[in-house]
């Protein structure tokens, strides 16, 4: 008896490594050494900084994956999974510099995984940073064939001093809100119900969506805002305050994250078209609109924080990158909640 | 219909968090900022580093997971994600700084995953790193009751000038085996279809085992070596050339990892003490000693290269921190190879 035996094919691993080297090499930053195959990942720090703070976090793709599955559509998870670290890390205003990927699963598919890691590999380059290793499990019988998981963790870098949390917030700065690509990568459980209870398929074309299918729909790419975000704050230096990552629990619970103390912050829900899909899903699955702004981002995936007077020239900045942004409340004296809803 | 119809009780994820936070501050470091619950983990950089490296690697627990999850013992397999992540780090002699979960299962189960995360934790204090972040996903449908997968994140630092690799390896280096625990977290698909085709039961108490039961065996966790060998290299100045970790694939896949290029390494496998359990597996699954060696670590977890002057210090420090080390191998001109065995 052997590995092999046990259902674990080492070759097949050590082949998959091979396919996606030009993949990883892709992403590559003139700051990383070393190579592929090494124990670790090295990343020599960036010069400049004066008390430089690693920033860091970790997020997985959740159910989207089962819709990736379904569909057999594997090359925009990974842009889900990027986009779900390093927007979170981006909020302390620090530049993401480098990116793992954990794959887990049952029965190494080396086609499948090349295209997750294909989609990984172009997250890293739209978010700037460096795919400096990864980790593919192969796992028998913890997985179901074709399935597999994804994690995903990012480090970033930015000068203690210039560390942006509520801290910098004022009563009376304004919210504006940046548009998402729909769903991005929360609330799929419940996108996945809604189809299963109405019997729908994802190949299914409703109207609505003007020809796409709910399968292309749901798995369009989480937006990532490193590159817009990072140039507002260090090239166009707009006065910034504070930034959330709109992810679960959608703004109710994400928006007052980014406040200070004895601050809540008012929306009006009015103020920005939400996106077809939205209306679609409350629709379809009877949900509420308390239900809906608690699970789904509702069209609005990042928000920063500015004074009054620098509302115009931000909405200018991402307006000029192609990216929706809209003024969508106000900081007004409170207990850390968000209020204007429900 | 709402979230919670969907089988995401972002509640309980809430109420777990708070679970949680005693044993996070337990691994706190003084350069940790910010708090539980932020978007991100922050840690300040060391100082004293001219030419700092950011080292990082990532890592999975594979499937002793299933047998954690058959005896429904959790403290454990935490210690052994915290261990395959920062004894690949140390490999370069860097120390490991901060460490992020990965934790998705299919229903939220506070008082499992609580235990989980106790041993994250416990093997953060071991490896003298904190735990900055995690996420913990729930994920309906994908995992079976009481399954959970995990993945684990390290980052370490260590001065340019000062990397370990093949580079400063030379022909008649002496490899310094280090002993492992047992099978730490790889070949455990083999164990257990040994396990199941015999029809065992991790309950079962075999002689060799003197007492121990099959669960107790195969969760031993996974050791640490960060602390005698940060030590050995920083306050010994022992004249350590290369580092590597045992682990999938063993002594053959993972020693040849730390050589220089032109070189091999010839081990005598009799010159250490193979640990029982090698020697059940080998007898109850008709493993030949080819696929055992290609498989498991076979008692030797992690190797240090040292010059032959350097041999007797390196074993007695080992010996001295209560590690059993013995002189395993040297390096020989070649081409990459593991000789000696097989």
């Amino acid at each position: 008896m052997d590995y092999k035996d046990a259902g674990v094919d080492v070759e097949a691993g050590r082949a998959f490594v091979e396919q996606i080297r030009n993949l990883v090499k892709s992403t590559t930053r003139s700051e990383v050494l070393g190579k592929l195959g090494a124990f670790s990942g090295f990343f020599e720090l960036p010069s400049g900084y004066q008390q430089p703070v690693l920033v860091s976090g970790t997020d997985g793709v959740g159910t989207k994956l089962k819709i990736a599955q379904a569909v057999n559509s594997h090359e925009t998870v990974g842009i889900d999974l990027v986009g779900m670290c390093v927007n979170d890390v981006l909020t302390s205003g620090a530049e993401p510099l480098f990116f793992l990927d954990y794959l887990a699963t049952g029965k190494l598919d080396g086609a499948q995984l090349t295209e997750v890691v294909a989609g990984i590999a172009t997250g890293c380059r739209q978010a700037g940073c460096s795919l400096v290793g990864g980790e593919t499990a192969e796992m028998p019988g913890f997985y179901q064939p074709g399935e597999y998981d994804l994690a995903g963790f990012c480090v970033g870098i930015v000068e203690k001093s210039r560390i942006l949390d509520g801290s910098r917030v004022e009563v009376g700065d304004i919210a504006i809100g940046l548009a998402s690509t729909g769903v991005h990568s929360n609330g799929l459980s419940l996108v996945r119900k809604i189809v299963s209870d109405r019997q729908l398929s994802w190949s299914d074309r409703p109207d609505t969506f003007t020809g796409k299918t709910l399968g292309e729909v749901f798995l369009t790419p989480t937006q990532i805002y490193v590159k817009p975000v990072l140039e507002a704050l260090r090239v166009q230096h707009l006065p910034i305050h504070s930034m959330a990552h709109i992810t679960g629990g959608g703004l109710p619970e994400n928006l007052p994250r980014c406040l200070g103390t004895g601050q809540s912050v008012k929306i009006d829900p009015t103020s920005w078209q939400i996106p077809p899909v939205f209306d679609w899903l409350a629709q379809m699955g009877e949900v509420s609109p308390d239900a809906m702004f608690n699970t789904f981002n509702m069209g609005i995936g990042f928000v920063v924080l500015v004074p009054p007077d620098g509302v115009a020239a931000t909405l200018e900045w991402f307006a000029s990158q192609g990216l929706g942004a809209w003024a969508i409340g106000e900081v007004v004296p409170g207990n850390g909640e968000l209020l204007g809803i429900g």
